[in-house]
């Protein structure tokens, strides 16, 4: 196993992939010539004739290294061309079909500037959201209305008691969707009446979430209902939606709100160490490239299986330097609970957003009593960070 | 482990997904009650105090049984009305967050008719697209249109002599978008001709299927486009632009046209056995739902992984009873080859269709003479089935 003899730098006209490929280290740089060939020309090599062709579509290995005895990391770069100007092609080029491969995984992602600038991405970022919500240098707080199956009324009675309790970001729990119980339109209004009856009482900024994620353009249309409504940010699940989805709301300028991403449905993609997406790539780099400002992960030690490490990868590709993209919000989740929030600040530093659902119900009948005791410790403990 | 006594028939009302969980057979049921939780209230139980909630929306523990030593199946019914009217919240009840769980596959689902008509799914199915194509019995000959990298013109010419060769649908190769070696609006208008120009010289059928998939509404747009183009077909991928998206053009009027789903970016729902989503549920029941005529998979022997059970149990739930829905089309592709086109027909039956790319090109360098052969092969083999 070498470096093959065409390896050369990526360009700016080049992006990167690399995948680890299980399997005997004495096949891995056919399986990896392979993967060049799925992902773009999906022709046998030998049928591909035309020279230009063969010079600037078929994915081009760059870089082989062996894992260990039963992987090897390939790095293979494509032409921004074979992308176009549409995510979707973008990530079809770097996992279409090739996800379907048992044993393939894609672990790192390296995109030159030309086509970050193409995607634009974050629309917000970290500071543009902070600034927002009028909270320079704190973490965020974020809760969750729920449970499913209350009125719209109901679910803004919460909203009201969460904001008055200091939450920055009040969302919906990524179940509420346009159910009877609370229809969306109905929950809209509610929800933003009701934090915006709390924000005169208290002084404060916060904003309510509504979880835009619907089938098609319904989406859009949403988001859009969201924003003239009054909403101050929207939930969305790329996963049920698809990244494209989230990133014309990024775009679009008739919703223009912050946009927390929810991994709901995604979960197959990391469900395996050995087949999938990088944790980091997928909850950081990819939702970058759809427009996140914030990105909802489960936290190692919650209801869930992350490890510390992943957690700190996600929260790392969330803040890395990413051509003109902007910087979002780590914003771990999953069963938090109000006794971890000191370990959390310690862990991830005042540039993070804390989803604590639950525990917020759970820790007493009062949720306003409740939300400040989140805030306090919140606000207290930040303060003693670097 | 027992049945929970609270144990009852899925009704009119409800419907019931069997998840499969790793993990020791005595942490079963508690596993089982936390998924209930976890797709509907995504609070602790204690927590939900309204009699209601808990009654209707609550996920109820149907049914549990040992799979072995280290898992066990459990079914868990939900109330239709957890899902309301949006495909994209059906999907995330059944596996929204736990889908991110590990160990955890979704094996069955079983929807009640009134959840399947309010979806309507499926526009034409394999009864439709055969009216359309005009041929009444014997199987579909499908091909893709390759390299990326062609201009419109030269893929339009392959459109051509494709069709010129008797294939039934010309669809464009998944990683074909919007680039610009082959503009989307440009390449539908060549190939919509060369296929039309093909057809009058043949007297046959023949139809041109683009591949619509695109960012957020722009699947819609793209699709729209095809259909006034005179497209016959549309090629879609739910992976990267969400199920609803697929819907809503089943749905659509102005659209109008049979959909071919197509696998890419849904490999990791598939690529390990302990997780995900089963080969029949993803490219079976869930094509159906969200309204595909054909449902593209890697046929087993080919480039992929799939094994020959799996690809039956896709055929099944291609074809199978479910509601008012109509039966799709299997479609193995994934590098299949003239040689095992009895094979093929043996296995599949006639009610398929099959997608040759890549060997229509190998094959020799007249593409109308190999798609011919093709044709003949399946005229020839198709006639002998019972």
């Amino acid at each position: 196993m070498t470096t093959p003899s065409t390896a050369r730098r990526a360009t700016a006209d080049r992006f990167e992939v690399t995948y680890r490929m299980a399997g005997p280290p004495e096949e891995a740089e056919a399986r990896a010539r392979t993967i060049a060939l799925e992902q773009t020309v999906e022709l046998p090599d030998p049928v591909v004739v035309d020279a230009d062709i063969r010079e600037h579509v078929i994915g081009r290995l760059e870089r082989l290294e062996p894992v260990d005895q039963g992987s090897a990391r390939a790095t293979i770069s494509y032409e921004v061309g074979t992308a176009g100007a549409d995510l979707t092609q973008l990530l079809n080029v770097i996992f279409g079909n090739s996800s379907i491969q048992p044993g393939l995984r894609v672990e790192a992602v390296a995109l030159p500037e030309t086509l970050l600038r193409r995607l634009s991405g974050t629309r917000f970022g970290s500071a543009g959201l902070r600034e927002r919500l009028a909270v320079p240098d704190r973490p965020l707080l974020c809760t969750a209305l729920k449970p499913m199956g209350l009125s719209a009324d109901a679910l803004a009675e919460l909203a009201y008691r969460f904001a008055l309790g200091g939450i920055d970001i009040v969302k919906d729990d990524h179940g509420l969707a346009d159910q009877a119980y609370a229809p969306f339109e109905e929950r809209v209004g509610r929800c933003v009446e009701a934090v915006d009856r709390a924000n005169r009482e208290t002084g404060l900024h916060a904003v309510y979430a509504p979880n835009v994620s619907a089938p098609g353009s319904a989406t859009l249309a949403r988001a859009r209902l969201a924003a003239s409504a009054g909403a101050g940010a929207a939930l969305v699940m790329p996963g049920l939606v698809g990244f494209g989805s989230m990133l014309e709301l990024a775009r679009n300028d008739t919703v223009n709100l912050p946009l927390l991403m929810h991994p709901a449905f995604l979960g197959s993609f990391v469900a395996h160490p050995a087949t999938g997406v990088a944790h980091d790539v997928l909850f950081g780099t990819f939702a970058r490239l759809a427009g996140a400002d914030a990105t909802i992960f489960p936290n190692y030690g919650g209801r869930f299986a992350f490890s510390k490490d992943e957690c700190l990868a996600i929260a790392g590709a969330a803040r890395a330097p990413l051509g003109d993209l902007r910087p979002i919000f780590p914003t771990p989740g999953g069963g938090m609970v109000l006794s971890r929030v000191p370990e959390l600040l310690a862990l991830y530093g005042n540039d993070v957003m804390l989803l604590i659902g639950g525990d917020l119900y759970r820790a007493g009948p009062d949720v306003t009593a409740n939300a400040t005791r989140f805030r306090d410790l919140l606000v207290e403990r930040s303060a003693r960070q670097p």
